[in-house]
């Protein structure tokens, strides 16, 4: 099965060429981040358009073939190919280039759209989530053509622009490029490591479903003195619906939807204890503390457990000073991180149903999906993937990595999975400490080259393999 | 008591003076009502500058003496005064020249500093509360100089710029100007009529408490999908926080709030029921379904019984799309309406320790009061305000008026009686169901007409009682 080829010194040459770039590197990063490529909000499209030329000038310039944008309808995925080895197995690489929003900007110590290094940490919104490791895939590909005018795979770069949006276009660019794409897996640059201590390996991640509600207790809004103690007030009956979600100790109260969430096995259980994972540091870092289903282990909470989560909430006056209203009107925003069994519009509709039928006399709730949600992903144990990312692990930490679940969703691999039949090896070199969608976000530079070591030991790797390895019954 | 004057000639020639000049007048309210003068934020200082201005020169034209702005360190109130009339009551003629945020702008069917009549309605934020009734004041008494270079009483006008935000400097200006202000009662060109079908007289209103909560459950916002399950949500807490004051039908659940709310006595419920009330036309007008406590009338739910409302309530993303986070702070705007036995101060001292004692544990609240508040006012039966106020509007009606108490708020009350001993008749022309506080605010155009009639007959009426006959011990 695998295929012995002296890729070896080369690949060596590649990471010493690469050690040569980490200023120039590091400088292209920093331009990129100062891009704000806020997919979420349309005030940012002069940012998505800026960090799409970067992206697509690099693509070019590194020697790519077919550089283009694959338009869905929303904010276009970029693409570029390198197919020059015949009889090698193709790897569609993956990365996005938008970033969450920034806000609340008052919170971040410098600017989230000028990058600032402080104690070999680079600070900027996307530095982490995921500009830093779709940097090092690039780069890493970039030197192998480089150095030796080669690479060890068939490589094809696809940069999705919605994936802090929940992918709304991802499928009907799937389906419309399908040739294009023609692959036998994925490596994903988002997504990966789940310890800032030991080596991993992610085999598998949570999936997601949303949901956005109105709730309306009457036409219009009132005032307090007038009215009060007579009608309902939509922030009394939207904290009510809220509460209806959980019991007192995190517990998820919706039956529906906890319905197709199986028993966690003892394998299950014991895989995720063999990861070191330091609670006390864990909530001391966040400044919280502990909360969740005691029955379960923290770790388990939160990779083997679904959620429901309110994201945002709002309504009635909100600016400086008092206004003495009852609103009308009330919204909130609700995310749902799944486990393997879930399907996601099912879960959805569960919480929507719940929702709906606590619901008082007189009040009406309007749902609106933001998005069409992506199930929960997991890599076979044996698979090559897994197999080549553990190796490659192993020889840059000297350590043998553990193989963990994560938390976050990549909707990508699940639609990769059922479109396309590819499985996904999450290869990326963000930490899970780094302030994703929050407030003074950061990647370690030290991050930055460890991945320029590694992604080119993995892309050596992988050429070991026959193409027909990597594909698995979906 | 009742001194026999012979003004009764010398008032019909000012009614028919003010008739002449009706269209005069209403220009005169549109250009005020252009000038947005929105006390509660900063950002319409200009507004309440050229508002201040509008009024001061107006009380200048008119012939009032000593007019000035009473600065109390906030946005400062205006005086003007004539006093020609010794031996005569003298009055405060209480206004306020600030109005409500005009938001949610986008319910507006036209801008809401755009004065608009349609159907005899003039749509504009502070057209109802209260630029129109507080011309309607200042005109009556200017339309006497014009007339008769005189007045029946001595009147003090005081117009305020903080009533919206709950009169922060107040008592300041007030304790700064005692002697400017001595006077033996106080007429107020705001609050007043409860009905749009039968005459009214108000003779109370309920008090105002209020408070400012931030709920906070970490040190920063964090993924939802990395954190998720083993953290709490400041959504979820604030959530779980504001359906602890009530129980489902509505009812108030803070003891130590309700402790000092005694039972309706025969007499209350008597005398609310006097008042013809169409409870299913006032659910059709808002929109709403009825709703509170059903041992209660909905009248005396409106003005009877105390309330707590939400009147805010935000955290978390509230942009366009998604984003997942799980938010470590979550905020809430609180009012409490009171009745007279009720200290404002003890009332929100026990939702404070009501919601801290329901906190749990890992959660902080952090309280700021947005104002003092302000105590419940009655009238008593056989106060003289009321009696002139009943006689005017039974001859300008043909119909005896009922006695009623207002559920909203006039927070000078309080404030002039304790401060200054000065009772308070409420004779503003606004009626309940002009949208205050709420989008399509408007003031019906026979409401000016009315008034204008009116506070000529009330000024020539009390000018039948001496000055003495309107102190009542406190």
């Amino acid at each position: 099965m695998v295929r012995r080829t002296g890729t070896g010194v080369v690949t060596d040459d590649v990471i010493q060429y690469l050690k040569g770039q980490h200023e120039t590197i590091l400088e292209r990063l920093k331009a990129v981040l100062r891009m704000p490529s806020v997919s979420t909000d349309p005030v940012y499209g002069e940012g998505m358009a800026a960090t799409r030329e970067h992206f697509l000038q690099r693509l070019q310039d590194m020697g790519l073939d077919d550089v283009r944008l694959l338009d869905g309808g929303g904010h276009p995925a970029l693409y570029g190919a390198w197919t020059g080895a015949p009889g090698a197995p193709t790897f569609i690489i993956y990365g996005h280039y938008d970033v969450q929003p920034p806000d609340p900007l008052e919170l971040w110590h410098t600017p989230p759209f000028e990058p600032t290094i402080r104690d070999g940490r680079l600070y900027a919104r996307g530095a982490s989530d995921v500009k830093g490791s779709t940097t090092i895939a690039i780069e890493a590909v970039a030197a192998f053509l480089a150095v030796t005018k080669r690479c060890p795979v068939n490589v094809k770069f696809f940069l999705e622009g919605e994936e802090e949006i929940g992918s709304p276009s991802l499928r009907k660019i799937v389906e419309q490029h399908r040739d294009l794409l023609a692959a036998d897996a994925m490596i994903s640059a988002d997504g990966g490591r789940s310890s800032t201590d030991v080596p991993t390996v992610s085999v598998g991640n949570r999936g997601i479903a949303s949901l956005e509600m109105k709730v309306r207790t009457a036409g219009k809004d009132v005032h307090s003195g007038r009215y009060g103690g007579a009608i309902r007030n939509a922030l009394h009956e939207l904290a009510a619906l809220m509460v209806t979600l959980h019991d007192a100790e995190g517990r998820i109260t919706v039956p529906a939807f906890m319905a197709e969430v199986p028993r966690l096995t003892a394998q299950q259980r014991q895989d995720t204890a063999a990861l070191p994972f330091d609670q006390v540091a864990f909530y001391a870092d966040i400044g919280g503390s502990s909360y969740g289903d005691s029955v379960y282990t923290v770790r388990e909470r939160l990779t083997l457990q679904p959620t429901i989560e309110i994201n945002g909430m709002w309504g009635g006056y909100t600016g400086p000073g008092s206004k003495t209203v009852i609103p009308c009107e009330a919204q909130a925003k609700i995310t749902m991180r799944l486990v393997p069994s879930q399907d996601p519009n099912k879960a959805a509709l569960a919480v929507r149903r719940h929702l709906e039928a606590q619901c008082q006399p007189g009040v009406t709730l309007a749902f609106s999906e933001i998005s069409g949600g992506s199930p929960a992903f997991s890599l076979a144990p044996d698979h090559p993937l897994l197999a080549a990312a553990m190796a490659v692990v192993e020889r840059t930490t000297g350590r043998r990595p553990i193989a963990t679940r994560a938390g976050g969703t990549l909707p990508i691999t699940s639609i990769f999975k059922e479109m396309l039949g590819l499985d996904t090896l999450a290869f990326g070199f963000a930490m899970p400490d780094e302030d994703v969608h929050a407030p003074n976000e950061f990647f370690r530079i030290s991050s930055l080259h460890d991945g320029l070591i590694a992604w080119p030991l993995l892309l050596a790797q992988l050429a070991r393999y026959k193409p027909g390895d990597f594909h698995r019954s979906a």
